[in-house]
């Protein structure tokens, strides 16, 4: 029993580091959006410059908090998740090509808002974020649906808590996206706020004492 | 032989580690070959342009997936494989070779499609994962032939299971090498599609509860 | 009591396995700065090329040790953290935040020193470094602040001594950030020094072979 | 006794994570230096344009296999050595240092082979691996004088061993710093060499089932 259980613990181990380098590297790399201004003379220029730079800072902090809290969000199901299987892998897999894909459409929106093409660009943002919200559903639901894959030792109360709380985001990323038609500094401003709402803590199910968190 | 027992399982650890981390960083580079379309006016323009994108996202697609498929595969090799050797040091080096350089065909690819010299690019790219899926023949024939590198609960008939499994790989990449002289937009679709191939649940050798996962 | 004890060690694994991933990206990330000059004739000029780049090697050095000793640090309190909470979460997380940013100041000061324009970019470079001085004083003073999330094994004198030498940080990346509107060669010879000062062996607290370090 | 043990088994474990993410990265970023050639007509010029690139694709591979093996050298090291303390932890710095510095020389050696500032960009490229050579050396000498930093089961003759396969290592890559001021075509032969010359199998002192990897 002993040694099934060591087995059980390890069984997500290498799916969770995986998944953790394709977060890191992908929240690392939206730092190469951030452009340098060249050949500015003086300090207050330089400064100027780097304030007439600010979407590309808000589009910056924006993705990096979104991911950071979807990071936070994955290793709370996978301290519920105690066991793989194939389907678990491939929908791993689908969230982790959309999180490499965030810095593409955070280019886009630092590069046009406040531009005419702002809303398409701005669309294409949240949009993603609305996918990567409902694969996260997909994730949960299949794991929640096959109880062999949570730990045994977790109550249902938690599983449905998990599920309950998983409600809210593909609704109100769905609201960001239809909001980037109408106004795009709206449709950000929610974007944000949504990581912000999402890093409160929740009724802490994930950290109950009572709780193995492997 | 507890002790031993625990020696065994950490001996690969290091190993998995650092390809996981080879893979994840692959497979979010390729997100750099995206290009955001520059000055553009108006949200129908910018749509287009990224309409007129598609052979990047379809080879940022492809490869994702091809990626994605091979480090599951990499993972199930993995929970049979318990110890490591010198050799299967450098295989496995060779094939990270490999895979690091995926990013570079699909850059090939994403440019050149619909242009004259598409069927070098094309070539490039799936000669690429054939000989990938090549490296990987040889990482199992030398764990295979080595038994003592398998770990010593895992049945003989999973051995041969994975042995037959493991045939396809390296003639249908061979098919989509071929079909790039022949018809480009055939051979990247071939090469999607054995992405999707190669995702269809195995006869769960390496699922079986009875198999220890390590 | 065991297997309590096997999870306390293994609570904050993974928040340790994905900042190591954020650390090492953000130093291997710092190469890209590095520029190979284009198109020289003869090996004297090419080394002259390379010499007149002194700032951006400087630089490199000086952000590649600072996030290095600062991994270490993150290392030394995850040695008697063993516990995490939704709050360490989050401000981990506002830290590895900085710790990504850092690449982009570096560029800033590697283009600008030597330039009318090299304050601002001096004092958002090592600015930057002082923000992150105080976001490990939020990480270790939410953590000693929790007795909790401390191991149970940790002795006071240890917590004390971590708090102690703890203090010396936010203001010494203070005066850097000062001195950078006076003298930016002093403002990055002090932050280059103060990577070497936090480089010195501590007292020893995290090392004592008393001190359990999971 | 067994609880110490395990400490013990833990305790080089992130310094052993992080390193493995700072090579992993390392040797993923070299593909960016392969350049995409644009706007080719037609297969055969493509396929000219790739062959005229050769001497990028042999600094890509050379440098991918040097750092390979450096990996797995370091990796044997850390088979042996079970304990870590504050100068290990500097000098493993110094070591990841060198090592994200690598791409750096690489597009020089890659931009210059064949023109007349080939020797310094050679050199630069094998004076790089001269020091990584080094810092190997400093590495292994400060684990192997500080007898505790060694596992408690590993025989002196295996300790005896490493030192003495570690001698090659810096006047070999010497050598190829000297070749570079006469032939810079064979000292980047030597170089690559090198890397096949270190991928022989050891006397295999840290592959014997007598030593526990941890």
């Amino acid at each position: 029993m002993k040694k099934n259980k060591e087995h059980l613990a390890r069984e997500t181990s290498r799916i969770e580091a995986f998944s953790d380098g394709v977060f890191a590297i992908a929240m690392t790399l939206l730092v190469l959006d951030l452009k340098v201004p060249h050949s500015l003379n003086g300090n207050i220029p330089l400064l100027q410059a780097l304030a007439s730079e600010w979407p590309i800072f808000a589009a910056y902090l924006t993705s990096f908090a979104t991911i950071g809290i979807m990071w936070m969000s994955h290793h709370y199901l996978f301290t519920v998740i105690h066991r793989s299987d194939h389907w678990l892998f491939l929908i791993n897999l689908f969230l982790l090509l959309l999180i490499t894909f965030v810095p593409f459409p955070t280019s886009m929106v630092a590069e046009y808002i406040g531009k005419s093409a702002e809303n398409a660009a701005s669309a294409l943002y949240s949009g993603t974020f609305f996918i990567i919200a409902l694969a996260f559903q997909f994730l949960w639901r299949h794991a929640s649906k096959n109880r062999r894959l949570i730990g045994e030792s977790v109550d249902e109360s938690i599983v449905r808590g998990i599920t309950s709380s998983y409600r809210f985001g593909p609704p109100l990323y769905l609201a960001a996206f239809i909001l980037s038609f109408i106004n795009v500094i709206a449709a950000m401003a929610v974007t944000f706020g949504l990581a912000i709402f999402f890093a409160i803590p929740p009724k802490k199910p994930a950290k109950s004492p009572l709780l193995p968190s492997r």
